[in-house]
């Protein structure tokens, strides 16, 4: 499970609360919960949960001002970084850039994904997870494995058959422990969630209610 | 072959020129060419030769300004269009949204990309043409069948094996009959080419010379 | 006036009708229409009426796939183009490259803006025309006259106070004669309009009924 | 004067040497520099000197994934924002929206611009610095105080007109002392570098011996 805090202001405000909320559920070693703060908030979190970049640009070390390097995201001791969230799509030379960058890198690339194509062509990239999220279902706490549970046994069908390594992740409308079974019911390895946690009254205790311990 | 007239001067001057060699060519009946024009001139050349846009927007009819939407194309005539070239690159999920809103309306997608693995991500999504072509080469008069044979013909067999209905051409330095017969030798079913006949001084006789009649 | 074609559909079947309503109003002499159609169309229609570009990229002739320079935009016989609509906004650098590559050209400049202070920012790069339209009121039919009048006499006051050769325009929610009307009443030199008459049942004569004539 | 570490590996490893240096200048009082790393950088240096982000993103706080908000830089204790760097060029509209946030969250904003005109437009949206920077110096070595010194002077003078209160910085190619104190000459209140002190071999003993002490 990743929790994206987005730009909420409850994400900075909670981001430790998030993480240490997350640290116990880990030790628990029942469910294994990563956090996707803003970047500024990256190297601070790193000693509580495994952290994710939400987003890396695909530029290499040199003159270029106000861009999150795959070197960076490495430095900062991150574990990786989700890759083309809707929103923040990237074009597709990128998207092989970074995921053969992370390669190289040990670092873990999580790629965005809307459809089943999408998902296709991206598994052809082999990166080690894919998250499809119906963008239409981002934030309306409708999710996605009850709106359309085809598209999320369709994407694990579909990437399986590309390659059986990589894993899928579905998000978009998760918000309730129910939910978060029902996607691993129908194949999915785990789920990218945000609002549901990050707005919560109380994110740690939210977090902790929804992996069920 | 697609000669992309790119935004050279000597596209909007000489396009009709360059259009009627295409038609002459095609009526000989060994190698099909057609063009790809600015948005101004695609409707008055449709009536000398194939017509491709250089690029479309993946965007619905709307409320949009200042676009290309698939529909517009399909009502100048145009048989298709580039579809994501270097120098006007798409996210991964509008390439996906125009190859399959040009299945619908029954237009050619050529898909370009600038490298093996992106090649296979494109295959996929099932395009008409995957156009591969080593950004760095583009515009040097180095032939990517000279300078790096390899690339073609591993796309060409990436692409192959995913859709063997896909049709792979490739791009980047093309100028010369050799290199236009390299490229088909190595498998290609074609070639991109720009500069090598836009910017000769008689752009209708190299395009002419270069397929060899 | 201009009429924004947009990317409706009518736009594009629609276009001549659009065009010719615009010549007989231009013909009367009170009123001076000019239409902004999709570029595919700019060609065809510049023998009925002014015509303006929806977009102009910020590039010279050359290497440069999918994209409209002002160096076609004349080749076209338009008059000029719309720089910056909202649906298409563009990097500061790049609308003082066009403003005064149009210059050089003899093209006029209409540089759409969103608020007071941006609208100032544009004079002092002296276009022909600014139009500013509040991007939450485009297509809503609540005419930017009735629903902030404040920012069509503030923008005019401002851009008069840095050049008074600059014309301003608005835009937003226009569809009728006297919303037409009460934006010149406020200052504003003429309007910028789009669905309100592209998608009429009759456009030809919404938008002879439009001007009061 | 603000050092921007852009996305150089030294600017990763190096980064506390140089925040100490810019420590030691600033008690000496003279001088006062500001830095401007990486995000991920942001928190852990700005107890060492002022310091700004290369970039920020023109968003509210809500549902937006891998962005940098006007609200996380204020959380992050930086002073305010390099803003528009033609290395991160903004729209217009995004300008003016992040200027005008900064100015409610009393943050420092420093718009980059690259000619006169360009300075012109955004001395009107009153942000607290311009600095200008032809891009074709930007990394050359070659400083625009001996290489342009006219864009200079024109620069101070035009922002001056607008506004008295608006500080013009100077940048591009500046790496000795010498380029520095003629930038003071021709008006400048200080100048933004990079490569010269962040490539350096000691890049400490570099800066201060850039300001002089």
């Amino acid at each position: 499970m990743i929790v994206n805090f987005k730009a909420y202001s409850e994400g900075i405000k909670k981001g430790e609360e998030i993480a240490r909320a997350a640290r116990e559920i880990n030790e628990n070693g029942e469910v294994f919960v990563a956090i996707a703060p803003d970047f500024i908030q990256l190297k601070s979190l790193v000693e509580f949960a495994p952290v994710f970049a939400q987003h890396t640009d695909a530029v290499n070390p040199g003159s270029n001002t106000g861009r999150i390097t795959p070197e960076m995201v490495k430095a900062s001791g991150a574990t990786g970084s989700l890759i083309n969230h809707s929103e923040r799509p990237l074009i597709l030379s990128d998207i092989e850039f970074l995921i053969s960058a992370f390669r190289e890198l040990e670092l873990t690339s999580v790629v965005c994904t809307n459809n089943i194509p999408v998902s296709k062509a991206v598994a052809a990239l082999t990166p080690d997870f894919i998250a499809i999220e119906p963008p239409e279902l981002i934030g309306t706490g409708i999710p996605v494995s009850k709106a359309d549970p085809g598209i999320v046994e369709g994407a694990v069908k579909a990437v399986q058959k590309v390659d059986g390594n990589i894993m899928v992740l579905c998000g978009a409308g998760i918000s309730e422990y129910e939910d978060f079974v029902a996607a691993l019911d129908l194949g999915a390895k785990g789920v990218l969630l945000a609002s549901g946690v990050v707005k919560a009254k109380n994110p740690g205790m939210k977090l902790k209610e929804l992996v069920g311990i």
